[in-house]
């Protein structure tokens, strides 16, 4: 009798973003009307084209599988030399951080990285989560059998939930207590706050003493804004024997539906083995790579090599002007309104509280109706997320600003 | 401390491809001459372009992704509706196989879903695995702690090998004893021969007597000729109840470098939870791939799309045809050189058993050294490979007739 993994009943039934889905569904159903002028700031998508960089480069590449002479096949499974250098200096050497090219795994996404790589990772880890935040952690912790049962507020037993509050600007500090695993997003998803340099140096010293790995999200690290951040983990000495950082293109050259993103596993990374002793996790991605995956499209990977050139990288710099843009016209419209707001600076969601008891779903609901617009309800991000929602700056211009004046009407 | 999965160790260090690479390499190294003419029938990958209907419908897509109006983000993880609904009706409905759009999940590559597969189903399954087969299912069986270590040969305990010889035609039969998973590849990798109507029944009876689940790898379907045998698992009755199929456009549409594969788990089937209460698979791979995975990119799925239009149907059937007649010239050199030559007829292998007791790596070295040509060692593929080579047909049409030419000259 075949078994399946009974980790999976575990999981809390509605994913945040299909019930949102559910609800949008019902509402534009009730109210044919509303929905004609119904916008969404809620799924963390981008709205605007490729660059022209990356589109040049892919139409190129087409033609190249057109021709026998330079039609490619299966790619090496980390991802072509070239693109792997491009990573390796413009993003990690040029900011005078050590990383090597072939310490560089090009793969399809950061959601993927970050849910495969516990493969490599043993099942006796203790695991510290940022609450609130991108639920992809959580569950794939609950996936692969690391938790126990959920709670009503929807918090798993057996992991560490670090609050990410007001009180300590959205960003968690290390606890008192010995854990082994901690993911850290930063800019975070969904706070919109970013690590300081002091921050990172906390996170470093305390995985260095208690030999622990730290799984850095940097996927939003492009929208960045205030130059005394740091862009990655790396640049903090310590991190290349405590760290993996995972970073997309899906959010800096808009790649969500071209998909490509990768992970840096540092070859003075080790993780101890159940006698105790270090091993390097290096060749274990490699291994699980090239063993399980199979490269990313050809024509996708010359896509996000042209965001390296001149024009592309200048490209890119618009297309995050863009956003952040609506970020500011986000960030006013809700200050305008009496809502208390956070985030929006160095990442391209705003976070707002909701006023007085009002809960993240009642709010999301509230939106909807009187201002047809959807957001994203915290508490979807975890139990530390209720009482707040998340507000997308991923949109036109022209929409963010009716996003902002709309949400001016509410009367709460 | 963090501990890493140590299961990872008891993998055998090289795995085929790397070391044929390495041996490779050092034979071009010393004999830079012989390395001028060297041919490669060794990895399994496709040389010829992308037919014309693929490269027109990418072209198209990249350029609908420089357009605002019809850019896309992220499509549904598990594929766009449209793709669903082509692979269904085309591939299943239309040869009489009772499979719904929702059925069919597009990903990157059977690569990627044979091994994540195992996500969804337990720990305490009991494994058949063909041998010698695709090593992707024994290694990441291996990875999820379902063995215990390598023999000499390279067995893993707790797996039951089910031996694939001229005996049983390569194809194996259903056991004796209670297994819970069963890995079945037809047209077989590296064997190339294909399993008949009755021996697909018999293992659906097998299954479905025993509550277990087929895992079904037709990624080979399309270089079935004989009209006679099954394409699908889901031509036997009982089917839907028992197995998962497996499905790939790398060599069907010669998509190993754009990515684009499905995996169809029927809603009829299911497994049992800890205490043996059976529930559907099909919510679990849902869950799996919107939580872990985030769809495949929109450009390779509208190339994917335009290979079920009648012009893209013609080229893959042209393309094919050309691969086969390789398989042809190939079945036919080696029958010359009075080798004893398997598969090749409803398969892009041809699978040669080595004269005397030449090992698989003894022919390997002979034939690289001696006619410059590089196959597969057919103990790659597993213990029972032992003593086999596997000659793959990707080629042009004059490599293949070279490659055949010079394995007469061989001096056994």
């Amino acid at each position: 009798m075949a078994y399946l993994n009974d980790n999976y009943l575990k999981l809390k039934a509605g994913y945040l973003f299909p019930e949102i889905g559910r609800r949008v569904k019902a509402f534009c159903e009730a109210n044919p009307e509303a929905a004609q002028r119904l916008l969404c700031c809620g799924i963390g998508d981008v709205t605007e084209p490729l660059p022209p960089a990356a589109i040049a480069a892919m139409h190129k590449a087409v033609d190249e599988m057109a021709v026998r002479e330079t039609f490619r096949g299966y790619g090496p499974e980390q991802g072509y030399e070239w693109l792997r250098a491009a990573i390796a200096q413009n993003d990690f050497r040029d900011r005078g951080c050590e990383v090597a090219d072939d310490e560089v795994f090009v793969s399809d996404g950061t959601k993927c990285d970050t849910g495969n790589i516990l493969d490599i990772l043993g099942h006796k880890n203790k695991i510290a989560i940022s609450d609130p935040v991108y639920p992809v952690y959580v569950d794939t912790n609950v996936m692969a059998g690391h938790t126990g049962e959920a709670n009503e507020a929807g918090a798993y037993g057996k992991l560490v939930y670090l609050p990410c509050t007001p009180r300590n600007g959205f960003i968690p500090v290390p606890p008192k207590r010995k854990v082994d695993l901690i993911y850290l997003c930063s800019p975070n998803n969904p706070t919109g706050a970013a690590a300081t340099r002091p921050q990172l140096e906390a996170w470093v010293k305390y995985a260095l003493e208690h030999k622990a790995v730290i799984l850095f999200d940097a996927a939003y690290e492009a929208y960045i804004t205030d130059p005394a951040l740091p862009h990655s983990i790396y640049e903090i000495p310590g991190a290349r024997e405590c760290a993996i950082e995972f970073r997309s293109f899906s959010k800096s050259g808009g790649f969500t539906g071209a998909r490509c993103a990768f992970t840096v596993v540092p070859k003075t990374l080790r993780a101890a083995t159940k006698t105790g002793e270090l091993q390097p996790l290096h060749p274990l991605w490699l291994r699980r790579m090239t063993t399980k995956f199979n490269g990313v499209s050809y024509i996708t990977q010359r896509g996000a090599e042209a965001l390296y050139s001149p024009e592309g990288k200048a490209q890119v710099r618009a297309l995050i002007a863009h956003y952040m843009g609506n970020a500011k016209v986000l960030r006013e419209g809700a200050a305008k309104a009496r809502l208390k707001v956070f985030g929006g600076v160095n990442a391209p969601y705003i976070w707002v509280k909701t006023p007085k008891d009002v809960t993240s779903w009642q709010a999301f609901d509230k939106i909807l109706n009187e201002t047809n617009v959807v957001i994203t309800p915290g508490s979807g991000f975890g139990a530390k997320g209720e009482g707040y929602c998340r507000v997308s700056a991923f949109n036109s211009r022209a929409n963010a600003e009716e996003v902002a004046r709309r949400l001016q009407q509410l009367k709460w």
